[in-house]
């Protein structure tokens, strides 16, 4: 359903050179329609509505200016990329947004030879784009290469790494620094204030002693006349540091520019592109722009689950408590009866749960920003020093802090407590967001306890165990409602038939299954150590499922260990597309007909 | 054996209570103490000379000044920290240095309640001492935090998270930057310049333009002479403007001091502990400092082997091709017929057998300084725009790109390969360098081929085909000498005899044992996708080794896939420690006899 008339000027776009034909007065009509038809989209698909608002103005310039797919535009975290899609071919399609083969919700160079690069972790564009121009000086080539990257991904460390490297790699390169004065949280730390224009404590003080020294008084009114003040009189100044901090980096600064403006956004890039030199260009928006919930509460509409066909409506809750709630919930409650509970982390603190435990326990509490591995050796650092750091993060973004679980806290063994939001598959974020590896990629470190609870009260357990065994410990659990209660099952008996093990939250996808089958069915809750129960199996058939990739994953860790057959049942060796639930597991081999019948398929054989 | 007599100062040093015991005259000669038990210690046992010799003053500063193991110094990656160990009660047991059952070459918390962090990766120790200072401003502790932190490892992602963490987290942290104008090869980087006294050629450019502008002419009689000049005329002009760079994070900023004038360095502690507000303290030293091969070659003295016991010689080069020169050579003939060919490197350059590569190619060569994740994310950029990127990195400090592997290479399937140099035990250098985990944590991963080669032609068919696969691709290879043919063993007959499963180097270990066992063995070369060879081995029993964790690696893999008993060897699930390969190989029950004793039990119970 597309709900413009025919009539409409998006439906007549099918690339970018379309929108190069449009007369100048035509954009703002065009940027209507596109927030119109994102909104209307979102609504029913979910999705990251906000800061796809905040785009649209940019998209359209970048379309104008730039010949793309020659030129390249690369995404950073690539939620804001809606307006991009519809108006690089896929408009017609877009009322698949985030839907099981539709539309991605994150650039996909399988999707469209105009998404550069994949995008979904943030704070990679950058270096991405750096590889591409360096790719293009080497073969002496002249297209324009840009990076569009949020104001929080610019303070993660790969964005820093690249931010440092970009003026030895290379003389010509566009990173747009896209500064909504927030990210999915809040602006986090010192590098985001180079882009603030929101006035902080430090700079307020230091600021004021300037003013007073030089005999100007300022007569407040409250804060916000303050600011404004600032604005007008310290501007100039705070503009000529910041630009010769970029200097420093060997980078030209220009802005900041009004991300909503089109001729300036056009007039800067055409700029931007004729430099030898590389630039930042920054640039000013408002996340949510033209939508007013989402302007008031960009927080909120920052991701949002679908919520109505007619718009301006707020997004409904889901009903159930979520396993996120539910860990927050109990974290709060360790954390009365013991000091030493904190909790991290990484932009993620509505996400995982942890609105509560900030609110309740502000000063034990600490959100790093985009900054994972920050936040488990900040975690380390802790940890060492006699506190319980409990460190939450969606398994799929942890996958960067793998190295600092090995070398900051499993090597000094420390009650460093990993909890893995989201693991196991997420629906609609789809192949860059599933928490598929995270298993295989820490299970092998020493001296960790991994938990994988099947209900609220495993989860409890698993927390109190961190808690009080000072230990490195991980505790993985999926995104969606919690598990109240076990699901039926039948034990094991002294027959030796085969046996299932069903990891944490797959219990419930197997249970009816097993007892169909009349095969008996163990829930199974932790990973590492590896269960007791499987001395009680030695000898016995075994089927294994988890909601996780099956190479080097729970069944992988039965199968070291086991002396007969084992059927590992997971997710197999590709990457899985975004859908429901339903149709990922059906995808997947993993619904309820496709389980019974490689069973029966494995205990014929293996009994014969 | 104690080199120095027993009237030595350096004996009578049991704790840095001791070192605050001598007057202030009796320092310049502990330094030489130091010095000369370091060059004898490291003549004989290798090690990170060069680094250790820098920061002998500033480690006789910090122990006059704060009061340890109270305060807490945290040493980033840790290879600067000998005369630490001296100083804090291991001066006696100094000459174990780096052997087995010996000083750690690193900080290690569990060797001396003096070293509060693990140290070995560079990047983190910033991180660690926030989480610290977080923990003592939380109890309303005293202490004072002191990260000591290289310059190079200043630029790692992580090191700038934190920076960007600092004034938000705590208002009381020391952050010791010793500058010594060079990592391990060279300053990479826009960051590295904010703190590099040499200047480079933007800030030439700026500067000689103001220079002029303002009517001053420089009269240059070469470089060196404009350096100096630029010195004494431009100075404080720069720490201006440095100094408001580390404002604008919110922090103080002292310096430079001469991080060899042991008074000038404790007044400066003593200030810098005083404030309140983190203090970004600037040391400039000379990497191998009163060594004079080590001042004159920093990098050739970075880390070095065993050279002799009478000093001021070379050490000695290896007699035999290594497999990173063997890598180097080959990838420089392939980039002699492939244009495409490019190589990424993480300030790994020499030990990955680059160097030979970044001379013929300098323009095809990127060593982007310790930034192993941007190294990645920077190579798929470079794949997409149609190169054929080899990133080499060493196996343990690629942990920290796996993410980027993921996310950016395997999931667009992009032709990057990564090149894992010293996958497996490494000796000296203990657990924080083993790379026993690479299998673990990527062999998850969709779409990529895990090449484990076993010779140097197995290692010039890997390069081949990754070459031409055009696919992500990985390849493991150990530290030191290359094998140039397969060890002879008996190939698997008609008979259901268990068979051997020899991984990469591992092929050495196992041939002559299997020989005499009688039992078939084959030479692995490739663990995803897995090899040919076993569905021919369908039901026979199997033995697998590794050179890695057997925790979700290759005999994991083999028994995920295989319906007949595995028997699984390799590095078991520990930590595993600093020696030579035949020490480690028996302390993990590798070595001929144990390898043959477990061989032989499984044998008699999977035939029994």
């Amino acid at each position: 359903m597309i709900p413009e008339s025919d009539s409409s000027l998006l439906n007549t776009i099918t690339s970018p050179a379309d929108v190069q034909r449009l007369s100048r007065e035509a954009l703002p009509q065009l940027a209507a329609e596109i927030r119109s038809r994102l909104i209307e989209t979102v609504s029913r698909s979910g999705g990251h509505l906000a800061p796809s608002l905040g785009t649209v103005e940019l998209t359209l310039a970048l379309c104008r200016v730039f010949d793309f797919p020659s030129d390249k535009v690369i995404w950073d975290v690539g939620h804001q990329s809606y307006a991009w899609k519809m108006l690089t071919g896929r408009n017609a399609s877009f009322d698949s947004l985030r839907q099981f083969g539709g539309i991605r919700g994150f650039p996909s160079p399988k999707e469209s030879a105009y998404d550069a690069a994949v995008g979904g972790h943030a704070g990679v564009a950058l270096s991405t784009a750096l590889g591409m121009a360096a790719a293009r000086d080497l073969r002496q080539g002249k297209e324009n290469i840009i990076a569009v990257v949020g104001d929080a991904s610019l303070t993660n460390g790969i964005s820093l790494e690249a931010l440092n490297a970009i003026r030895h790699t290379t003389e010509r390169l566009i990173l747009v620094v896209n500064d909504n004065g927030m990210s999915i949280s809040q602006n986090v730390g010192a590098f985001a204030r180079m882009f603030a224009r929101r006035i902080s404590g430090i700079r307020y003080n230091r600021i004021r002693a300037a003013a007073e020294a030089t005999g100007h008084h300022l007569h407040l009114t409250g804060l916000k006349a303050f600011y404004r003040a600032m604005k007008r009189v310290i501007k100039p100044l705070l503009l000529r540091h910041r630009s010769a901090i970029f200097e420093d980096l060997g980078l030209r600064y220009m802005g900041p520019i009004d991300g909503h403006d089109i001729p300036a956004l056009c007039e800067a890039l055409r700029a931007a592109a004729d430099g030898h030199v590389p630039v930042v260009l920054h640039i000013a928006t408002v996340k949510g722009k033209g939508y007013p919930p989402a302007e008031r509460h960009p927080s909120k509409w920052h991701g949002v689950s679908p919520w109505a066909t007619s718009a301006m409506q707020t997004p409904s809750t889901p009903p159930a408590a979520s396993w996120s709630e539910a860990f927050g919930e109990y974290l709060c409650e360790l954390a009365r009866n013991d000091d030493r509970v904190v909790a991290i982390t990484a932009a993620m603190r509505d996400g995982t749960g942890l609105g509560k435990f900030f609110r309740e326990f502000p000063k034990r509490a600490y959100d790093v920003g985009i900054c994972e591995e920050h936040a488990i050796a900040f975690a380390a650092g802790l940890a060492a020093a006699g506190f319980r750091p409990f460190v939450a993060l969606y398994s799929t973004f942890a996958q960067r802090a793998v190295d600092c679980m090995m070398h900051d806290v499993c090597l000094p063994h420390l009650p460093v407590t990993l909890c893995l939001d989201r693991a196991g598959i997420v629906g609609a974020d789809g192949p860059t967001h599933h928490g598929l590896y995270d298993i295989a990629m820490l299970r092998a470190l020493p001296g960790l306890t991994f938990h994988a609870p099947a209900t609220r009260s495993g989860l409890q357990s698993a927390l109190n165990h961190a808690l009080t065994s000072d230990a490195p410990a991980v505790i993985r659990y999926p995104r969606g409602p919690i598990c109240e209660a076990h699901p039926t099952t039948l034990s094991p008996d002294e027959s030796p038939k085969p046996c299932i093990l069903a990891l944490g939250d797959t219990a419930a996808w197997i249970a009816p299954v097993a007892i169909e089958l009349g095969l008996p069915c163990l829930v199974i809750e932790r990973i590492k150590p590896l269960p007791d129960c499987l001395t009680a199996l030695k000898g016995r058939p075994l089927i294994t499922l988890e909601n996780a990739a099956i190479q080097a994953g729970f069944g992988s860790a039965i199968a070291e260990n086991h002396d007969a057959p084992v059927l590992i049942l997971g997710w197999d060796d590709r990457f899985i597309p975004q859908g429901s639930d339903v149709e990922l597991r059906q995808f997947g081999g993993l619904d309820a007909v496709a389980l019974r019948s490689k069973i029966e398929t494995f205990v014929r054989e293996s009994i014969s």
